[in-house]
């Protein structure tokens, strides 16, 4: 990906990935090299949702979760040490993102409990940690819970190693029956008798993602066996250069080369593995020649496999020493991130809400519509009266509320519009119409944001403070002259202009020009059509 | 309760109660007398909750979601009509809340499956719906969701008839356990060898709820059987006089009477069932005598007897009539009560995630609050250009979060403020802060609201829109004046305020009163204490 594609991420459509990671604590070369290394090349790739699962902390470690929010900050200062870029990637804690729990319950409806009940991990791990009490409903449901969190971003590829593949066939499945179930259907079939129907698959709501196989490399923990937390054997990401030679000094070598005039086999040595992972190609090819002639002392290799391992780290350390300084910044980016994350997720939970009839838009009734379009009243604007709960709701839905009420309730049936994106509609002779909302300030005025692109109409309602909706059609050609000097100078800038009134005369304030009175194009659909 | 006490709710904090229904579509008398009934009883005298529980309707009927939402629709006008009043408990529906989801994930976490498994209606429910698959995830974890509902209002009180008294009890084990493991613990035990902690009483999270016994009297369908809507059987709350009449007229008389001309036995009479429920004493006395006696014809009997039911359906059938008119009304009331239900259900959250580590807030880092406090530029304001994300939050959450980082990271360490209310603090040396929170308006200025109370100290929170919060610790004498007089002329009516700045210079502007240069009073916590 090219430097001017980054700066105009939406001139190319990316493909989705999603993953994420338990906060275990400070994490090792093994979490670092198993995922969270193919995550950083990833982000240059990739449009990348990566959060740290906390929930699912707790299906195993309920019983004791008082270390749980300080693992989630370690993870956090890793996932940002190791090259995680948050202006390339949304970065999030799991809890903080509320549809996870929300698509967990309505996955859970449909999905049989065989299906849970075959996943291998369920009854390995129970076995495992028989320590702990984990014939728990929660523990049962995990793999479900991992479901819904990659159905909710809608990713096109989740990110695993060899190993982990199957894992990503249960989610699949359970797209497969949401999709079946709750889906919008197409007729299939050659004739009458044969037709059945089935999920469209252009408008498939929860679409089966595709897994992304990331390499998975070997990486044995200083006692030979897989690195793992619980084996003790770590080597962290966050360790200083000193426990990194000390760590590596353990190292087995797989029992081999005793007395050290005996030639080796690098092929079955960790230390040989950490080589081939950390070394330079020209470093690794000679260790392995002088292991096998002996030429070299596994002191002197270890030194080396130090050396290796800790230029790797050095700058992940340092970025870590500098977030350690501002643990402030490290929950900024955090928070930020579920900020970004909840935006995606509500995209995904508003279209299975609408299809499995939780939808929390109101139902349209012509009724009322009509009542609205016909009402003598309307040139003295819409009692909102019955929506104050609307009127300090988080801007983005309180516009969207805004905007669907004046769609459904306000707009005269004759006028057809379709959605085009957010704030722009298309009438049905093509006019572009951006609609934009404002609550009356403190200074009884209005505040607009636009983009200064070209519209043939702006559609503003304002909202008073006695709750009454003032709607305004304003063709182009009023607004046009200030709105184009503009945009010539100050290119692709927002342009922030308002809405003023006087008595009962409405006046148009743009940047640079004089108030202009807009009266008389109050509840004026005319201009739509 | 008298009047005065409705007008001053706070004055006598009440018993909360909680309750829901699935959405089954139009409700039947069996479902009146079994439960709506006694909450529009309940309401006058208690804190109420009432909410229409759909995520449950997809337990068991996933498999068709179609007609989910005008069945909401239909029991929300149904609660209303029957006269719950959303002035006097909150009506909601479940799904609008998505604490529910939220706090059944984290219950499921240490829930043993076999708690679930052994609740009867598990085995019994699937036996009797087996045309639908229930063998999910879901339905095996629906009485769990139902603990969640209820323990996320930390009720007092379920309202349940005799029959379903068991039902409450998987709720109170719930509790239990949740509280075991996270409530606040109290050392127990006479000495040193026999002290053990347990949740201390005083301060559980999740209080295990009480069982309400409410009346649940016998209610026959017209065949006989209990009125249920899947046998058919039902006279709906929303039925028309005459179709009231017509059921009735086909409603069984236990088989007996036959010829009319020999008595009968109202107490095994569905019809003597309905008189007792719907009938005046009187009237009921004069049938049950005129029955035994022969003296009445069953045609008759029924006749009266849905004359009763008519005169109970009358005033119902009334309201429900104005509020199909206006489905906005009801959407709005639905929008307002979910919006208070989310509030009260974000208080329990609140601690419940404070508890088990999944805590929204920041962690206050002591060395990040020194350094704030010995910084230089504190006079110069405070860098807050980390947080963009609070600037639009909902206004209550963004408020909490800029008092809660003045808190932790700006007020000195030496100031010990103790919380008295939401938005007043109390020093050590007893004087009261009201501590309220603006962002920079549209006119450069921060507008305020307070209580005219008496506070000794007011700290004004001004953020603007370089995202610097500049914070004045601000004495009474300064403002005494202006607020008294205020005070008197308005009683407890709330004043609206203001600060500007001119240069480097601020003002505060209260009403009636010419600006007061406040500069300063910047950064200055002398006052404290």
């Amino acid at each position: 990906m090219t430097e001017s594609n980054q700066q105009n991420p939406s001139s190319t459509p990316r493909a989705r990935v999603l993953s994420g990671m338990r906060p275990t604590g400070r994490l090792h070369l093994g979490n670092y090299m198993g995922a969270l290394y193919n995550w950083v090349q990833l982000q240059h790739e990739y449009e990348c949702y990566f959060f740290i699962a906390d929930y699912h902390a707790l299906t195993t470690d309920y019983a004791d979760t008082s270390k749980l929010k300080e693992n989630v900050q370690e993870v956090a200062l890793d996932f940002l040490s190791a090259g995680l870029d948050p202006k390339r990637c949304t970065i999030f804690i799991q809890s903080h993102v509320p549809q996870h729990a929300e698509l967990h319950l309505l996955l859970s409806m449909f999905t049989p409990l065989s299906l849970l009940e075959r996943v291998p991990s369920y009854k390995d791990q129970q076995e495992q940690l028989r320590e702990k009490d984990l014939a728990t409903y929660g523990f049962l449901g995990y793999p479900l819970l991992q479901s819904a969190d990659i159905l909710l971003y809608q990713p096109d590829f989740v990110p695993v190693g060899q190993d982990q593949a199957a894992h990503v066939e249960l989610t699949r499945e359970v797209a497969r029956r949401f999709n079946q179930l709750y889906s919008p259907k197409r007729l299939v079939g050659t004739d009458a008798a044969s037709l059945a129907e089935e999920p469209d698959p252009a408008r498939l709501i929860l679409p089966e993602p595709e897994v992304l196989l990331t390499p998975t490399p070997k990486l044995p923990g200083i006692d030979g066996r897989k690195m793992s937390k619980s084996y003790g054997n770590s080597i962290l990401l966050s360790d200083v250069p000193g426990s990194v030679l000390e760590k590596m000094s353990r190292m087995t070598n797989g029992g081999q080369r005793n007395p050290q005039s005996k030639p080796g086999n690098p092929d079955i040595c960790p230390v040989g593995d950490m080589h081939a992972l950390f070394s330079k190609p020209m470093v690794n090819d000679m260790i392995r020649e002088r292991c096998k002639t002996a030429e070299i002392h596994c002191v002197q290799c270890k030194e080396i496999a130090s050396a290796s391992i800790n230029l790797h780290l050095h700058p992940i350390r340092e970025r870590r020493e500098q977030l350690e300084k501002n643990p402030d910044e490290v929950w900024s980016i955090l928070e930020r991130g579920a900020a970004e994350a909840v935006k995606r997720a509500e995209a995904t939970m508003d279209q299975v809400r609408s299809v499995t009839g939780l939808s929390r838009n109101r139902p349209i009734s012509s009724q009322v519509k009509r009542a609205f379009v016909t009402s003598e009243s309307s040139r003295e604007g819409h009692d909102l009266s019955l929506q104050t709960v609307w009127w300090d709701q988080e801007p983005n839905l309180r516009a969207k509320n805004v905007r669907d009420y004046w769609l459904s309730s306000i707009v005269p049936v004759e006028v057809k519009l379709t959605q085009d994106s957010d704030r722009v509609f298309v009438t049905w002779k093509k006019k572009r119409v951006y609609v934009t909302t404002s609550r009356e300030d403190l200074e009884g005025r209005w505040g607009f944001e636009a983009k200064p692109k070209s519209y043939e109409l702006l559609a503003l309602l304002c909202w008073d403070k006695e709750l009454t909706l003032h709607d305004f059609i304003v063709p182009q050609v009023v607004y046009q002259a200030p709105w184009t000097a503009y945009k010539k100078a100050h290119k692709d800038e927002n342009l922030i202009f308002w809405m003023s009134r006087s008595g009962s005369q409405y006046y148009l304030e743009l940047p640079g020009a004089e108030p202009i009175e807009i009266t008389a194009y109050r509840g004026q659909y005319g201009p739509m059509n």
